[in-house]
Parts: structure tokens; sequence; C-alpha cells
């Protein structure tokens, strides 16, 4: 008897999810639609396939989409977050799972009760970051504590980068994911975190300039910049002690430090839009935040207002950027200033069709146990294939896929919306994707605390 | 016959308009019932006064509140912003004017088409800013206007600070009004302007480094930041092709570059609340903004952080507010970063009971006239008495007062929700305030245009 599958919106992180599913489709019996806004954009291999069926959806058509539902077992919701809401209320009226790799909203936990009533399971953020980032880190935290240790410290760093073989650009850096969240990353609050017992706070405008290195073997140094809120998880991953908890986001070294000229300069700004942005050029642009001047350049007042020498690397970075450019002319109509930059950076930072991209998760244990400090670190790596294939997809889809069969196969069972905190869900899916080369690299070393001499202040 | 008038609210900027109708009582036949939520600290010469009475009122208590609107002819509110609209609807309801010091808020807009009909005048923003400088700009506007002159540049700057004579700490600055609004200025928005035809636009973190220089014969040289919307009044000052338009707030130099500490820090922020604020030193206060570390005091990594020499004037100005200290204890309980700190500089920055505060407002106006560009400067300087008759309450009372008698006088007719924009109202206002003291300094000098000299960036 076939288990159905519905999966919705198929877009960029879909391509690992699918053929996961395509590889188990026979010896698991599946059965898998795949309902898109553009089904042209899916690749024929599933269009051909008897275990597979194609259609086209529009998500606000009820009907259309409510007859799928009723169809099938379990639900992918590979949607935009803000329109999870509306297959889940389809799946508790029809009584069936759902599989999200997106933040659990408010809204999806009013549901909790009504689907564990039903026996239902709604397993949401079980993605890469959230996702992998939750199941690593509490197989660890959960063996520390096992063992009778007692966890002082955890740091948790992920990153959606460029693959080394690929890194090309002065910014060491690509859009792999929604260039609109890498623009306004940090914007909406104060960075917040606990460093050894005492509670850190950090204003936007200081977060690019407040890093942190790692290295990781093999693959060099890493700078990390704090996410806004550390202490999210703190209760739901037993750690409300801990001494030092902080979460960032990974960048090769020096990207921080260039990326805050763009900070300073107010081009990441959300809040407003510009007068008359479309027809500007990038040159235009860049004057909008600049003094006056009857005499100075463009690119005098801006080294002057940022203090860079003209033989800094960061004035190179801008140069290859083309912000002085007057030729280059901004086709957006009253764009915010973070639209604008961000339709300047995806000239030069969009991945070509053989770039590889790369996944990186460090995580810090620092515990004792038995009157010794101690520390775990442990790290993932992983490259892409090419821009369709992509370690972010893979990272993202993997996970999402390889939970839902085991919710097919019963080996996950506690209904409820839920995130992946468990060791009957983290154990059997970081298993599974250990086959696919999502592993993490465990070392020992000496419990160093949070340790100053690695940060830039 | 009397004419009435009820003053609601008579708080710190008050003292000088009460005064003035004291003064006009007998020639004008005013009768003023002064209506205060603690009229224990009304002045008592207003108490034994016939034409005056003093009654407690909390301004929710509607049977009340109409009660005493229904005896009079005009209702002048000092009560804070948010609260002029319960009072505003009285006045429609009851068919009295309005006159306040605060800004026109959408809420009364709406009352306008009433107004009109009922022949009433709501007057609003005729206190000092707003007030004084629309009154005062515009009468100078459009003397240029009227000689056919074509404005190109408009730039207006207003600033409550310590008179020279009692101005004794490093920063220049006492509160000589609602602190508050000094501690989160420029937060909210971008601030935005034009210079020379070019938008420019200041984030909130690069606001205190973009200052301009003014010079005030025999007061000596002040510096400027940019208020949020500059643009705010272009169409109504009547400037809409005007090539520069901005429009400051005034501090003496060297201020803003010191704020900045504070807004680079994140202390002025505004946004959240602090975990166990109540209790904590101002130098336990000081390092939630700075990194952890085991070994280094919070002297040396703010220094370092903010990159402060150790003999820098700068460093001496957080010295002086104790910022260090581990002794004085801060009693706020869940306070947001803004509140703490506006709560530490008014240890330091209040006004001594012999204290002197002083108002400066200073205009540039730049137009052209036959082929010829010209400029005309502006200044206003106004010093107070002491701590209770401030400068600040002369210039926002003043006005009010003014304003009122000539609205009752029928000298002003025009009814309507409005701002003191017409020469009707601000010829006959600013003619009196000269009288007290309130009087500008024109002086013609070459046109500079927006002059990048005088602009530190």
């Amino acid at each position: 008897m076939l288990r159905k599958i519905l999966v919705v919106g198929a877009g960029k992180s879909t391509s690992y999810l699918l053929d996961y599913f395509l590889e188990k489709a026979i010896e698991e019996q599946l059965y898998v639609i795949i309902a898109d806004l553009n089904p042209a954009g899916i690749p024929e291999k599933f269009k051909t396939h008897t275990n597979f069926k194609v259609v086209g959806l529009d998500i606000s058509n009820t009907p259309e989409r409510q007859k799928l539902v009723q169809q099938i077992d379990l639900v992918v919701s590979m949607l935009p977050a803000g329109l999870h809401m509306t297959v889940a209320k389809d799946c508790i009226q029809f009584e069936k799972h759902l599989v999200t790799a997106s933040y659990v909203s408010d809204e999806i936990k009013l549901l909790d009760k009504e689907a564990k009533k039903k026996g239902l399971i709604f397993m949401n953020e079980v993605g890469l970051d959230p996702g992998i980032d939750h199941m690593s880190a509490l197989q660890i935290i959960n063996k520390i504590k096992a063992k009778g240790g007692k966890m002082l410290l955890f740091e948790s760093f992920t990153g959606g980068l460029v693959a080394p073989e690929c890194d090309n650009n002065l910014w060491n850096y690509k859009f792999t994911w929604n260039p609109r969240n890498v623009v306004i990353a940090g914007q909406g609050g104060t960075a917040k975190f606990i460093q050894e017992g005492t509670y850190k706070y950090i204003p936007y405008h200081k977060l690019f300039r407040r890093t942190e290195f790692v290295d990781i073997d093999g693959f060099g140094k890493f700078e990390v910049y704090a996410n806004r809120d550390s202490l999210k998880y703190r209760e739901a991953y037993g750690l409300t002690d801990i001494l030092t908890l902080y979460r960032g986001t990974m960048r090769r070294v020096g990207f921080s430090k260039a990326w805050n000229m763009f900070v300073q300069l107010g081009m990441t700004d959300d809040s407003y839009t510009i007068e008359d942005s479309e027809g500007m050029s990038n040159r235009e642009f860049t004057n909008l935040f600049l003094p006056y001047s009857p005499t100075d350049s463009v690119e005098l007042k801006l080294r002057y207002y940022l203090k860079i020498d003209q033989d800094d690397i960061m004035w190179d970075k801008l140069q290859e950027l083309n912000l002085f450019d007057n030729k280059r002319i901004i086709k957006l109509k009253n764009a915010t200033p973070a639209q604008i930059l961000q339709n300047i950076l995806e000239e030069s930072w969009s991945l070509a069709d053989d770039d590889k991209d790369m996944i990186v998760m460090y995580h810090k244990f620092g515990y004792e146990l038995n009157g010794v400090k101690k520390q775990i670190d442990a790290s993932m790596v992983v490259i892409g294939e090419d821009r369709s294939h992509t370690a972010m997809s893979k990272t993202v889809g993997l996970p999402v896929a390889v939970t839902s069969l085991l919710i097919l196969n019963k080996k996950i069972t506690t209904p409820g919306v839920q995130i992946p905190l468990s060791s009957n869900v983290y154990d059997p899916v970081l298993a599974e994707l250990e086959h696919y080369g999502i592993t993490f690299k465990e070392t020992e070393v000496p419990y160093l605390g949070y340790n100053p001499d690695s940060v830039a202040s």
C-alpha cells in the first residue's frame, strides 16, 4: 500500500528533498504529489515517474488545495513561512501530518492541542538552521548530561557561504539563499546573549564590529557575528543556568568589517523609501548618505567619512561592487536603501551556474564533569554540487525528507506541534543524514571558557 | 465684561504664561481659571487674586472638566500632548477657542471642519519649537518673497541649553526640559533633509557625527545635529522647490561627539528592558555593553571599544558622569538602557536652584533677488532668570499667552485648526514678544550656499 506525501512549494530548497523521495520511492512505496505555482520548473524525472505526480497549485485556491490534502498521509510544506498556516489548518481538518523547515509560529503553536487529540505530528524547524543545529547540539548536550556533566558554555554558529574553490571575490561571499535576509540581518532589535554569567547587549550599528573567530580544520578561519536572540532556546535546550550562551552567523574573516561600512552609511536601512530611486545611478545612491560638497568627490567623501585609507582592502571591496559607477542605473521605484543595496550586491554576489556553495556549522560545548572542566567542539562542513544542488538545499531539504519518512514509518510517533529536540527524533534523523555526508566532526579541546583572545571588539 | 480663560495643566512651562495673564488681568479684564492635578504647586499670588481661580482637576473627570470649560471663552491646554484631544472635543461641544504649544496631531486636524463651522480658533504649535521658529522664519521668508526674492536655502536650529554663567560641566549641557526627549533624540527614523537639491539621509548611529557649526555673536560657537524630518514644513512654509532645507538641534561644540559614545555603546536604546536592572551599579550597567573579559577593566574595555585615548576629553566627560562607579546603584526595575542612562545623567545635569538656562535659535535664509544671491541670518538668545523662571518656560509660555489674548481681542480671527503661519498671527505675536526680550537679530551676510567648510563629517 503506497504512503502518500504532498510537497507544497517546490522552490530552490527542494532538489535534495525530492531526490531523496525519488531514491526511496520504490523500496518505501511512496507516492509523492509535488504541487507548485510553477510546475514547469519541476525536473522531468518526476513528471515521468509513476510514483510522482506534478501539479500546478495556487495555494490560495482552497478547493484545489484541500482536494490534494485529502488524498495523502503527510504534507511537506516548503512554502514561505507566512503560508504554512493555511496548510496546517487543512492538516488539522483532514487529519494529516505536517513537516516544515520553518520557525514554529505562535499561530501554529495554537494548533498543538488539536493536533495531539487527533494524533498528528506537526514537525517544524527541521531544516538546517533551524533544524540540524537543534538536533546536533541536543545530541551532544544530552550525552554530556547523561554522563553527569554540567553545561557551562554553549556557542553555536552557522553560515551559508561560497565553497573555497569558487570563492573569487574580495568579500569571500556570495548569496546562497534569500539575499534580503542577508542585507537586513541583525536589524529589528539589539543582539542579546550571556558571557560568563553576564548579560551582554550589542546594538545593530556595533554588531559587525564585535565578531568572534573560529577555525575549522582544513577550511581555515571564519568570523561570527551575534544572532539577535541567543537566549531563545535556553529553556528548550535545558540550559537555564548556563554561564555562556551565544549563537551567531559565520562569515569569512573580513566580511563583517566591510559590511559594517554599509551599516554605518545607512545603506542597509529598510525603514523608509528613497525619493526618486528609479533612474538613480549607483554613484548617486552612494552620495545620498554623504554630506554635500560642491567640490569633493563621492569617493573622497566616503573615505573621509568612514576613515578608510585609499590602500585599505575595504576600499577595494567597495570598488568591486561598482558603488561609485555613474553608468549603472537603479531600476527600483521608491525603494528602500536595503532593497537598492540588495540589487547592487546581486550583480556581484550571485552564484554562477558552476559555483558551489558551502554550509558551515560549529558548536562549542563547555561543561564540568567530576570537578574537571572540559570542552567538545563539533563542526560540520557541506559543499554543494552546483547552483541547483546547493549545500543549502541539501542541508535544509534532506532533514525534512528524512523526518517525513520516519513519521510515515512510525519511527517518530509523539503527536503535537513540535521542533526536533527529542532523541527519538534527532537520533534517527542524524543517523540517516550521515549517509549523505552531513556529518559532524567532534573534538575534545581544553576548556577555554569564553575566550576573549578570540574576540575582536 | 470679563473674558474668561481656562488654563489646564500648570506645570513647568506655565510660569511666564500665568504671569502674563496676571500682568494683563486688570487692563484686559481677564478672568483666569487655573486647573491642575496638583493645585498646591500654583503660586499664592494667583490664589489670592480676584481675577484668578485655582482649582484641582483630574483631566479624566469629564463632568468637572466640562463644568469648567462651559464657564470660559478660551482654553489654554498645557497638558502633555496626548491629552489635548480630550479638551479639544469639549471646545467643539461648548464652542470655545483652544490654544496649545504642541504639534498639531492628526486627531485634532480632523476637528478642523467643525471648528470652522462654529467659528472656533484652534491654534497649535505656538510655543517655542514649534512656535517661535515658525513665526520668526515665516516673517522673514514672506518679507523676502514680497520683495520678489526666490528662496534658495533655509536652515533653522534651536537649542535649550544652560546659560554661559552657569555652564560648569564638561558637557556644557544641563537638562532644561524633558530629559527623556534628550536621551531618545533622533531615534525612530533616519534623518532626512536636502542640500543643494540632493536628498541626504543620516542613520541614527551617525547623526551625532554629522554636525554643522554656528556662531552667535557674543555667545560663541555652537553645533547642530539634524532633526528627523527637515522636510516636514516644506510645503507649509511655501518652500517646495528650495535647494537646501535643514532643521536641527543646537548644542555646545563637543556635546554631540561625546553623546555619540552613548549611541555607539547602545545606552540610548529604548526598545528593550535590561534583565535585573534594579540593584545594578553604574559600572555593571556600563559593562553590559562591553565584551566579557576575565582580566581587563571596564575602563580599558570601553576605551578600546570606542577608541578613546586616556587623555582625551571624551574620557573625562564619561568619568564626570560616574559611569564607572560601583557604589552608585540603579533603582529602576526592568528599565530600558535609555531610562537608566537618563537617571544617571539627571544626577549630573539637573539645574541647580540658581542655575539659569538659555534658549538659542538660529535661522539662515538664502535667496536670489534680481539675479544676486543674498543671505540673511537671524538669531535669538533668551537667558532664564532661575530654575522656575526659565528661558524655556518664557519662550514656550509667552507666545501661548500672547496668542490667547490676541484671539480674545479679535486680532486673530481666522477659524479652524491651525498653526501660526499667517502674518495675521505672527506679526502681532512677535511684536508683543519683543517687549519681553524675545527678539531676533537679523544680519545680512554673503550668500554661502550650503557651506561644507562649516560641516564636520
